[in-house]
């Protein structure tokens, strides 16, 4: 076992990778060495939904991931923690996380994307577009980060499964009284919440959570392969978002693009030919970027230890 | 002073008119006789975005009617209320309201629009549109009442207020990293706002409500003015819409139709001529047609009772 100690240092025996994401949090405990010890996953993880659940979140991934290696919480202070989170940027989120009074021997924090872009390359040069319940990119090439796009529902995410939710129920809902186009969708949108009474769907919708509308994604996808009109506008709109994006993302030269998030797989197929014919098979998961961004965060530490510390 | 008295019949010396809009909430105080003895305006009464909220404003506007009225809160129980509110066909907001304790002799309740569309042609037959911080329409013809739209922010409204800002705010947004087009819009928000840090204005409007979009409205209308691609493409978008809607209400022949709420003086601009040709101004206001709506339900009931009570 390999470990750390010395003037400031901890003992760490356990890197967790977290990547939080907008419908799912997913936590991958690794030994100090990489081997692979146990993982967990939880729901949303979305600070920007409420700073309490995003951390509920966080701790229940957690947790399981320590179950599923059949550790103890007790190991929660002997793990350094990498975490990918959505929201960072944001003041109230920032001040929120800094506060907080976390279990774990120490934190590393960054965007979701970041640690997305970092396992999609195992850690080298490259760009991702996430397109799950939101979308953003961010490109990582020369150690100049660049990010495009997310800014959270309903204000930005143009392209990403809430967007896409939000969009097909709008119309659904217009086609009442004629004033919009009452196509297929509707009456998959009416099936998908078993109930035709738009009164109890906008009750039922009315303060839904963004991973709540990106449940309605895969109908918006089905029916624009069955080419319904609106669905397609939908499809075709975020896509084309999407596909800009890139096209700025592919101007920084990054080596491998990957389009990763629950959408990407449908989406892709939607995509402007010289977009797709760049992306690339992500090489590993956000939450192993989140173990590399961790491992990352305690070499830097460490040199800088060594550097303060006389010899 | 005219009242009622008899079996199961209160005394009424009051008649109080509330109109429960998204960004105001208006109480006119009348006395039996018609005479207007005070009025009050209190904050957003939409139960959408929390019964409990809702609640207070509608008591806070009646409580200052009260007081403008030189009248103390005992006379709650000597008024009859009529109230016109949003969101009274949603299933849980009409549960919730059915089961409000409320201060008053007797409360009749109806939708925002159907107490807008009374006022506005003094309980005669006709239509309204309103856009304000939402937008919506209603027909009353031959005792026919036909609803169109509404629905809340950000599931439907198109053509509001806080859809307009919804769109404005997610332009702007798009524009850095050259994900959209930045236009004198841009620049017209940030000076809103008096920020131009995108992830404070995140922040902010990250739970925003909808009247805090509809405030962004005019600056939409402004920047549209002075030719602005994407204000204009925003504008009229909504207008179109609103004129659809124009356009369906018009099939049901309603005598008069006015534009309410306020987005309508600009907004009308922007509508097809056909449509715009057909307005006509409102006769009195939303609390007026609360007042007409709650004589209408008292005269009904005493029908009612007449009919009941033994000769």
């Amino acid at each position: 076992m390999s470990w750390v100690i010395g003037q400031g240092r901890k003992m760490i025996n356990y890197i967790m990778g977290i990547d939080g994401g907008g419908s799912k949090c997913r936590a991958r405990l690794v030994s100090f060495n990489g081997e692979v010890l146990g993982s967990g996953i939880a729901g949303s993880a979305n600070p920007l939904e409420g700073v309490g659940d995003a951390i509920a979140a966080i701790l229940k991934s957690a947790r399981k991931s320590i179950q599923a290696a059949g550790l103890k919480e007790e190991v929660f202070r002997n793990t350094t923690v990498g975490l990918g989170l959505a929201g960072l940027n944001l003041p109230d989120c920032h001040t929120a996380l800094k506060d907080w009074q976390h279990p774990f021997g120490e934190i590393f924090m960054t965007s979701d994307q970041y640690v997305a872009c970092l396992g999609a390359h195992h850690g080298a040069d490259g760009a991702v577009i996430i397109a799950g319940t939101g979308s953003c990119g961010i490109s990582i090439v020369d150690d100049t980060v660049r990010e495009y796009g997310g800014h959270g529902f309903p204000l930005g995410d143009k392209g990403g499964g809430a967007w896409m939710g939000l969009k097909a129920l709008q119309h659904s809902l217009r086609a009442e009284n004629n004033l919009g186009r009452q196509t297929i969708l509707t009456g998959m949108l009416h099936d998908c919440f078993r109930e035709t009474d738009n009164a109890r769907i906008i009750s039922r919708m009315a303060r839904a959570k963004p991973f709540e509308y990106a449940r309605l994604a895969p109908i918006v996808f089905t029916a624009a392969e069955q080419n319904d009109d609106v669905a397609l506008e939908i499809i075709q709109d975020g896509a084309a978002y999407i596909s800009r994006m890139a096209r700025e993302i592919l101007k920084t030269s990054p080596p491998r693009l990957s389009i990763l998030g629950g959408l990407g797989p449908r989406l892709q197929l939607w995509l402007d030919k010289e977009v797709s014919s760049h992306l690339q098979q992500p090489l590993d998961t956000a939450e192993a970027g989140a173990i590399l961004y961790a491992r990352n965060c305690l070499a830097m530490k460490n040199r800088r230890l060594e550097k303060d510390t006389p010899q």
